[in-house]
């Protein structure tokens, strides 16, 4: 599966304050040298798994094929909880069965998911507190030398997934809800283009919003810095989900929103 | 131009807690597998293009030839701001057409500055606000991978550069500047150890500052430690420039300054 | 000494906000193209040399045979210190004459330490108040490139050292202290699993302690999350040392205790 190049991507919620990372990547480097080791983010809110899941979503499908991610959030180290590998038509990720590889899997065709089991892929170490160093990140690390998933362990059904919820478009009008809110404050809904366009909203086009009580009007433009410094306006983002925004402010810290609020959207038609 | 080791250094204000710089960087190994990434800075203040500058133009240098460097400071994304690609005798530099590779420029022999128009070279994607992912990390995957600068689009000279404000030395008196204030607190002045020498200051003199209305005298040493802990002292620091510090204390706090305020600078005669 | 692979692994207090560590990683690759560069910490606390010193040794047993570590937490730059290279059975580490390796050297063999005196290896530069990049960089570079250790300068016995205090056991109680209080607020000890099976402490057990006139009552668990949430747990953490932790909260802000505090360990018999 894998050719010479040996990406490992890392995601976790330990911070750079530590030795945690860097233990991580002389493991795998002890085990695979020629891996090379991106980080894609390991300021994850501390156990905020489904903050993780999103993080590592976004960034995975820019990543060539072949990439293996390892993704350790992780409230659940040393207890029951499993550990897991998915196989995925372009890609491997290793970490906790605690459905951090959810929206992964929403993105691409998922192969398999194997419990892992095979302690001769484990770092002997008495710790059972840090399994992104004793487990993950050596087998990680043996997956791309070239070790099967299937040698892990056995393949599982009942590993646990969620996703992100679906909006409702009737009427004109479409019920989504935020599902992240990035360090910008920008709000990223669950709301695409398509569902946009279903009620009528292209770019230019002005939209109300409704969303914890509140009431914003706001242009549907192509980029934040189509309207003036400190305006409302909202984007399709990154994400390829529609961001209520502020040009270079914070929207959700000014609409007090957060994960989970809901979201209700129209096209604005102008009185005269 | 470049060699077998294609570096590419990246300097964002996006900060490492969500997935924009992973993003970038899957990118650049899609198209480049063979890039070596190097992290500048993604902690630049937001939006804050000349602080983006100085600490690019501060790290440069020190990159062998053939780097390639992608700048991302750009509250004009998704606007009519134009990408473009500079190349100097040594380096290639990628980003936003908004001065952020003014210092750079200064510090380097600039050969050419093309706008980046070919589409061909791009990710294609809808998003609109997001171009350090669509165009300027594709962009340099591309240069890493042997594509000639002048295939990204037209030359141009009407680009947006601005410069570090000159000092004026003028009766054994420097007048000058805070050019940047770094993390530790040190005022960087844009006086050089040649002006210093003009008005007879060497190491070990004492110097009269004047800065926002306060007056401090200090030392000019070789390095922080020369002082006793808490106590003023001047350096000329990594950034080849004078700095106005507090031997482990914070000197920018202190004295209450920022970028911008005129400094004046007087060798200190002793009375007796 | 070192295989094809050549690893660099960076230890500083500089933060990333600068263009500090990147003009590092800059000069390291223009001496040495193909080092492979590896970030252990940049968020060292501003000249805490202890602190610096256990996240290096943390890290470094984890990382293959031949990586070089440059540490620079370095309050005394410019000043008489020196700069050394210490050769262990496994490692070498570059850095300022401080202590910042002692515990590395506590973990490792030591061959010889060298002071650095051999001005080729380094970069010609005026500033003399960042030796990180003047010095240490470059000698890890050429060392990194086959340079011999003692190429750098003169053998030396006299450099500074220090050690992590010793725990006393005696008549069933463990006499220990803080070493290091880690991002999450876990409070790690000098206690060894050792000492613990010494007073007949055992997975399951629970002990008492007393620590800065505070008293609490713990199980001796595998892993944090054995407990319930919010509820105290001790474990022989990834740095096999006992830790004081609350599951998912901040056991040394709410106890109050820093590096340094003493602590009093027994095993806690049940009554009945």
């Amino acid at each position: 599966m894998l050719g010479k190049h040996k990406i490992i991507a890392l995601l976790t919620d330990f911070g750079l304050k530590e030795s945690s990372v860097a233990a991580m990547k002389g493991t795998i480097l002890g085990i695979c040298p020629e891996a090379q080791i991106i980080d894609i983010s390991h300021e994850i809110p501390l156990f905020d798994v489904r903050h993780g899941a999103f993080v590592l979503a976004s960034a995975a499908p820019y990543f060539p094929k072949g990439t293996i991610f390892v993704g350790v959030v992780d409230p659940g180290v040393g207890t029951e909880r499993r550990g897991i590998v998915v196989e995925t038509e372009n890609y491997l990720a290793v970490g906790p069965d605690n459905g951090l590889f959810s929206l992964l899997m929403d993105r691409e065709r998922v192969r398999s998911v194997y419990e892992i089991r095979n302690e001769d892929l484990m770092l002997e170490k008495k710790t059972h507190t840090f399994h992104g160093l004793t487990i993950f990140s050596p087998v990680a690390a043996h997956l791309a030398n070239g070790v099967e998933p299937r040698m892990v362990g056995p393949k599982i059904k009942n590993y646990i997934r969620w996703s992100i919820p679906k909006t409702m478009v009737k009427e004109g009008v479409i019920w989504g809800e935020i599902i992240h809110i990035d360090q910008f404050g920008n709000g990223i809904t669950n709301i695409t283009e398509n569902d946009l366009e279903k009620i009528g909203v292209t770019y230019g086009s002005n939209i109300k919003i409704r969303i914890d009580g509140k009431r914003i009007n706001s242009p549907f433009q192509k980029a934040y810095g189509c309207t003036k410094i400190g305006s409302y306006v909202c984007v399709i983002g990154s994400y390829d989900f529609l961001e209520i925004s502020i040009n270079q402010g914070n929207a959700a810290k000014k609409l007090g929103i957060k994960v989970g609020s809901k979201v209700k959207v129209e096209r604005q038609i102008k009185i005269r």
